[in-house]
């Protein structure tokens, strides 16, 4: 049954087994030394890292000694515009944020408007187009600054894209998009072609500056398969390879592990109203006990409980108090009611603060995007 | 041995049937009543049309219909920069033009040095770009105007196609492009997505406009199967179909079906020195006999002959000029070298008159240029 999972950046399925899908997919895992590593170019640990939610990679022992001998690098992340933000997006982002400001180092941000298109029946370019710039508010929303971040739509920035795009294109056949993808011959066309367009921004500072600069790609583990055919090209076009830092997928609220837009219920959008997100986190999936009897004799499992994921990847940083919460439940001190109480807390605050942000974020959009 | 051909935009092998073509492709003869419905159109009657040379249409009738009602459309042709520019791409280029002055329409010119450069493999990005400049001098040098006369190159003008190529290409499917063009898994993913790119240019000014206009394409008999594509999705995205008006290939000087670039001995480039391109026509394949004693007394054979064809297809408008050639070939009264002589003559003169028209041209360029 571990086997039983598919992951392509359109669909995850089954339960992943994470470490299953780093020997599937030719990942590396950041072992001990490359988080000291790291740890010491931080001057400090991250949660994301000492819980293993980032936790495979691609050359990024490679980038850091690029950067260590003083040679820049960029980052570059992304969104498919298919829905609101929800908090599963939200994760890499702020891992994200927090690598610009510890490098030092600019970072682009694509909204793949063309990829929802084309990949969804049910969207049209208009709504693609509005769900990028709904996206891009709240990646505004989480801190970024204009002098060193830029975010493009793909229609509105593909002159620039295409002269890459195609070069990438011209290195990959069909049959490598079937056995990296699983396309078929019922594929449209354009969905085909797709991957040489997230392949593009890879190669963007590389042809601002006609000299090869190595990019950095913090993102979810389910867009590696994008990057591992981009990776491949990338030498036969005299471009250094990407390297990749990937997290683990955020559970949605019932337990699911992806959170996803076509659930709503079971997900939390940036742009939910606060009382919304606390009525879908009261249904949330727990480790709860059959009784509350039970549950103070034998505790709870945080292990299958969502309201403890979201401790664990975005509410609870801090280590010693997550270790209380998950004393607290295996301990049967702490019922679910209480726990979903706290996390909705946390999770209102953060949205009344993020809506704030994100309002304010309208008027420093022009100041972030880039336009052919 | 009559079918013994293949007939796709990058493949033309084999002798044409130009008649069974018609039947392959699913296109319409261009008959003798709408022969007659040009001609009273145009106020007089064109030579390319009563040989036959334009030959083959789609829904001609039908835009001929709109525009007696008063209703706008506007031409689309275009060319791949694959090298310098030959007789056998001025046929088109000199119909377009007369097409426009007759029907007083916009024309929309397209370089396709994306799917050069796709197709390719011995083409840079720089050599399609390069090549479609200098195409570009030859199509001006014909003496189109700016005022209603635009080119593009498509990577410079993506920014306007490629919103409508995403349209296209969300409705056809990998499968189709296969029976269409015959392309297999091993295509490059650039190339199976370009048809999308090649049939944006039919819904231009419908895009400018926000309204449908319609577009006709004139344009040699290899290109409709991009067409016929475009043509089955156009309705699903609320787009009037192209209308189409097909010539027959020009052959090359030593009577292979096709004037081709890559034999460049039996072609005549619009840039070669005059010097070379008499020598040329000196070593053409004609339908002399065995020996001139034999020509004397049984003529030679005009209907293969690549002299004859030239007189045909571009050389000799006149018909009764032309009828007096074949007699007097077939008549045994004129022979080979005499009859290349005159040719080689009449091209000297347009390639000098040409180049200087291709000379002034660099300077006109930019009037004609669309760019995102």
């Amino acid at each position: 049954m571990a086997d039983d999972f598919t992951v392509t950046p359109w669909e995850v399925k089954g339960k992943i087994d994470y470490d299953k899908l780093i020997t599937d997919f030719g990942t590396q895992r950041i072992d001990g030394s490359l988080e000291k590593r790291l740890e010491k170019q931080f001057g400090e640990s991250h949660y994301m890292l000492r819980r293993k939610i980032f936790y495979s990679h691609r050359d990024l022992g490679w980038i850091m000694d690029r950067h260590e001998k003083g040679e820049k690098f960029f980052l570059y992340t992304g969104r498919g515009p298919s829905g609101h933000t929800h908090f599963g997006h939200i994760l890499p982002w702020l891992f994200t944020k927090y690598l610009q400001e510890k490098f030092g180092v600019n970072l682009y941000f694509q909204l793949t408007d063309d990829e929802k298109y084309l990949f969804n029946p049910d969207l049209s370019p208009d709504d693609t187009k509005r769900l990028a710039y709904e996206n891009a508010l709240d990646f505004i929303a989480l801190g970024f600054e204009p002098k060193n971040t830029k975010i493009f739509l793909d229609t509105e920035y593909i002159h620039t894209l295409y002269g890459i795009a195609i070069k990438v294109a011209k290195r990959i056949t069909f049959s490598t998009t079937k056995a990296v993808f699983g396309f078929t011959n019922s594929n449209n066309i354009g969905s085909i072609f797709y991957t040489s367009i997230q392949a593009a921004p890879c190669f963007l500072e590389t042809e601002y500056q006609k000299k090869n600069v190595p990019c950095m790609i913090p993102c979810a583990i389910d867009q590696d398969p994008h990057f591992r055919v981009c990776r491949d090209v990338a030498p036969l076009l005299g471009y250094y390879k990407p390297s990749l830092i990937h997290c683990k997928l955020l559970p949605s609220l019932s337990g699911e592990v992806k959170m996803s837009s076509s659930v709503p219920e079971t997900t939390i959008f940036t742009t939910d109203e606060p009382m919304a997100a606390i009525k879908k986190i009261k249904n949330t999936f727990t480790g709860g006990a059959v009784s509350v009897q039970e549950q103070r004799k034998s505790g709870g499992n945080p292990d299958i409980c969502s309201v403890y994921a979201y401790y664990n990847f975005l509410f609870e940083p801090d280590d010693a108090k997550l270790a209380h919460i998950r004393a607290e439940c295996t301990g049967g001190k702490t019922m679910c009611g209480e726990c979903k109480e706290r996390l909705a807390g946390c999770v209102a605050k953060f949205l009344t603060e993020h809506q704030k942000k994100r309002e304010k974020a309208k008027d420093r959009l022009e100041d972030f995007m880039l336009r052919d």
